[in-house]
C-alpha cells in the first residue's frame, strides 16, 4: 500500500500545513507508536488530517456527494441563523467569512486599491471565495481565500483515521466537512515583510448531521527580506498574547512547530522568521468551544500583528540592490511552496483542483541568481543567519 | 518499506528525467508486471535508474567510497589515455567533457559574454564542472553542467535492480559509476526559446573495475514563449535525423516519452513543445558501442538544432506585454522543475547536495499572475493550445 500523504484537492494551498517530516516521506498513523501527541514530533500533524485525506485520495475516489448535508446546513443558516448553539462547522464558517471581509477591508484601506473577488462552488457541496489584489499600491500580490468542502469518507479511510482519532465512529462511511481561511500577502517594498496565515476546521458527522469527530489547525508566519528585530518581536508578541490567553504551552509549542515546518530543508534555512503553526487541536487538548475561542483570538490577532509593521515599512526608501535581494528571497518562497509544502503538492496533484487559488500564494515576481551570496556582515547576511538559526523573539 | 523514488544527490537536476508516472507515486520494479520495456508506460524509466538510486538512498546510506575505482580510472586516463578500447565510462566521460567545452564555446560566441566555470569534487570520488552565464547579452541565464559520480551499491539495492536488470551481478555490493551533461538555456528575448538537454550514463562494475551492467539515458526539449512553427519543425527534424541514423523507432518513441514526461499535469499542459526523452538504453535495445554512437549523434545534434533558431530570434523586436508573457511562461517552467521533476526533487532532498548546481535550471526571473489568460485567437493562446495538445512536427 502506498504511503503517500494526500490532501483533498479543493482545500486551499495552506489548508494543510503539517509538521515537517522529511519531504515526501509519507506517514500514516498506522505505522506510528502511540505516543503523546505533541511529543511525537513530525508524526502528529500528518496523522490527523492527512490520515483522513490520504485515505480518501489513495484508496478509492471519495464520493463528494454529501449534498444532503450541505443542503441541510444551508437550510439551517437560512431558517435559524447561526448562534452559539449552532453546529461548530457553521459557527467557524460564519467566523472565517466575517474575518475574510474584515481583513480584505483593512488591506484595501492600507493599499488604496480593491481586491478582485471570485466566488466559486463545488458541484457536490461547498465552494469558496478567492480575493486577490495584484499590482496594488502597497501589495505586489495579496490573496485572501476561504473554502468550504463537504465530502464522504469511505470505510478504509475511517479505519486509518481511528488509529489516531479513537473517537471517530466505526462506520461504513462518514460525511465530513472541511473549511479554512488562507492568506498570503507580498508587499512591493523590500522592507515590508511577506505574511502567511491559515486557519482551518475539520469535522466528521453522523448521517443525521450530528458532529462526530473534529479538530482545528492553523497559524501565521512572517517572511521579511530585511529583518527589523522590532517587527519580529511585535509579530511574535501579538501571537504569544493570543496563545497565552488560552494555554501558556501553546506559544512555545506552536512557535517551534512553525520553525520546523516552514523550512527550506534543502538550503538549511527557514522560509521566514516564523510565528505559530499547529494542527490536531481536538478534544484531547481542549473542548471545541474553548478551542474555537482560541482560533478566534489567533485569527483576530492577525491585523494587529501585521498592520503596524506595514505602516512603518511600506513607504521606506530602498535601493535597486535591496529590491534584487527581495526577489531572490521571493525565489526561496517559491521553492518552499512548490517543493516542500504538502498542501500545495497534493492540491496540484489532484485533477480538477482550482490551480489559480492554490498558486495564489506565489509572488508576482521572483528571481534565481546563481551563487548569490550576501556580503559578510551585511543586513542580508544577518537575515540568513537568523533563518539558519531561528531565534526566540519573546 | 517505503516506495519513494530516489536519486543520488550529486546527480545534476536533469540527470534523472524519467517517464511520467503520477507525481509522487513512487514506483519500483518489484511491483511491475514484466512487460515489454517500451510498452510499459510510466514504469520504464523509473525502474532502471531510479530503482538503483531509490534503493541506494532509501535502504541505508550508500558508501560513496569507491575511491579505489576512481583512482584506477584516473590512472588509466593518465597513463594510457582514452581510446575505443577504454571502458565505456571513460569514453563517455571524455565525450561529455569535450561537448561541454564545445557547447560553451559556441554559446559564448553567440552571447559575447563568458561563462563562469566552477569545478567541484566529491570527497569520495567524482565531481563536476558547472558553467553558468548570467545576464549575458543573449542569455538571461545559461547553465551547462557535467557531473561524475563513483559510488557503491549495497545488496538490497542490487536485489531491487535485478528485477529489471537481469544482467546485474548477484553480489553483496557493486561499485557504480554515473555521469551526465545537463544544460538549460534561458534567453532574454521572448521570441527566443528556452532549451533543456541532458545525456547520462550509468554503469555497475565488478571489484576489478570490469564493466558489468550499463545503460544510457537523455534527450533535449524546447520551450518557446512564442511559437514559430518553423523553429519547432527544425528542432524536431534535427533530432529525428540523429535518431533515424540508428533506429527508425527511436524518434517516435522518444518524442512521445518527452511529451509525457515534461508535462505540468496540474495545468494539463506540456512545459514546452518537446523534443526527445529516453532512459534505459541497455543491451536489450542495442549494444553499448552502438548506443554510445547514438548518444554522440544526439548530443552533437544539439548545436545545429538550437543555434539557427537563436540566430533568427535573439534580436527580434518585442513589446513589454510579450516580455510579461515570457515571464508567466517562466513561472510555468519553475512549476515543472520544482513540482514535477523527480531528479530535482530528490536532489534537493539529500543533505549536502550542491543546490546551486541543481537549481541552475531555474530562470533568472519568473512571474505568477492570478488568472492570467491569453486573448482568444492570440499567439499566446495558440502556444497554449499546442501545449495542451502536443503536435507531431515532422
Amino acid at each position: 500500500m502506498s504511503k503517500r500523504f494526500s490532501q483533498s484537492a479543493f482545500l486551499r494551498p495552506q489548508f494543510l500545513r503539517t509538521r515537517p517530516p522529511p519531504r515526501r516521506s509519507f506517514t500514516v498513523g498506522a505505522n506510528r507508536p502511540n505516543k503523546s501527541r505533541w511529543a511525537n514530533g513530525a508524526a502528529v500533524a500528518v496523522i490527523s488530517l492527512s490520515g483522513l485525506l490520504f485515505a480518501m485520495a489513495s484508496q478509492k475516489p471519495v464520493k463528494f456527494d454529501a449534498r444532503s448535508l450541505a443542503e441541510l446546513d444551508e437550510r439551517t443558516k437560512r431558517e435559524k441563523g447561526i448562534d452559539e448553539n449552532s453546529p461548530m462547522r457553521l459557527r467557524m464558517e460564519q467566523f472565517i467569512r466575517e474575518q475574510q471581509k474584515a481583513i480584505v477591508f483593512e488591506l484595501e484601506k492600507l493599499d488604496g486599491k480593491s481586491f478582485r473577488e471570485d466566488t466559486w462552488s463545488r458541484e457536490k457541496g461547498g465552494g469558496g471565495v478567492s480575493c486577490v489584489l495584484q499590482e496594488g499600491n502597497v501589495f505586489e500580490k495579496a490573496g485572501v481565500n476561504i473554502s468550504v468542502v463537504y465530502g464522504t469518507l469511505p470505510k478504509p479511510a475511517i479505519a486509518k483515521m481511528r488509529v489516531n482519532h479513537k473517537n471517530l465512529a466505526e462506520a461504513d462511511e462518514l460525511d465530513f466537512y472541511a473549511l479554512g481561511l488562507s492568506m498570503v500577502l507580498h508587499p512591493h517594498n523590500p522592507m515590508a515583510p511577506t505574511v502567511h496565515l491559515n486557519y482551518r476546521y475539520f469535522e466528521t458527522m453522523l448521517p443525521d448531521g450530528t458532529p462526530q469527530a473534529w479538530w482545528f489547525g492553523g497559524g501565521s508566519d512572517l517572511t521579511p527580506s530585511y529583518l527589523f528585530d522590532e517587527d519580529a518581536v511585535h509579530f511574535h508578541k501579538t501571537l504569544k498574547e493570543a496563545c497565552d490567553k488560552h494555554n501558556k504551552d501553546y506559544y512555545p509549542k506552536f512557535k517551534k512547530w512553525c520553525d520546523e515546518y516552514f523550512c527550506n530543508t534543502h538550503r538549511g534555512e527557514s522560509r521566514g522568521i516564523g510565528g505559530i503553526f499547529f494542527d490536531d487541536l481536538d478534544e484531547t487538548v481542549a473542548d471545541a468551544d474553548n478551542t474555537f475561542a482560541f482560533i478566534q483570538d489567533c485569527l483576530k490577532s492577525f491585523l494587529p500583528s501585521y498592520l503596524p509593521i506595514m505602516q512603518k515599512r511600506k513607504d521606506m526608501p530602498f535601493t535597486a540592490k535591496e529590491k534584487e535581494w527581495q526577489q531572490v528571497r521571493r525565489g526561496r518562497y517559491v521553492e518552499f511552496n512548490l517543493v516542500h509544502d504538502r498542501g500545495t503538492a497534493f492540491g496540484l496533484n489532484v485533477p480538477g483542483s482550482r490551480v489559480e487559488s492554490i498558486l495564489m500564494s506565489l509572488p508576482l515576481t521572483a528571481s534565481w541568481r546563481y551563487m548569490y551570496e550576501p556580503e559578510p556582515r551585511s543586513r542580508e547576511q544577518r537575515l540568513v543567519e537568523v533563518l539558519k538559526n531561528p531565534k526566540e523573539w519573546v
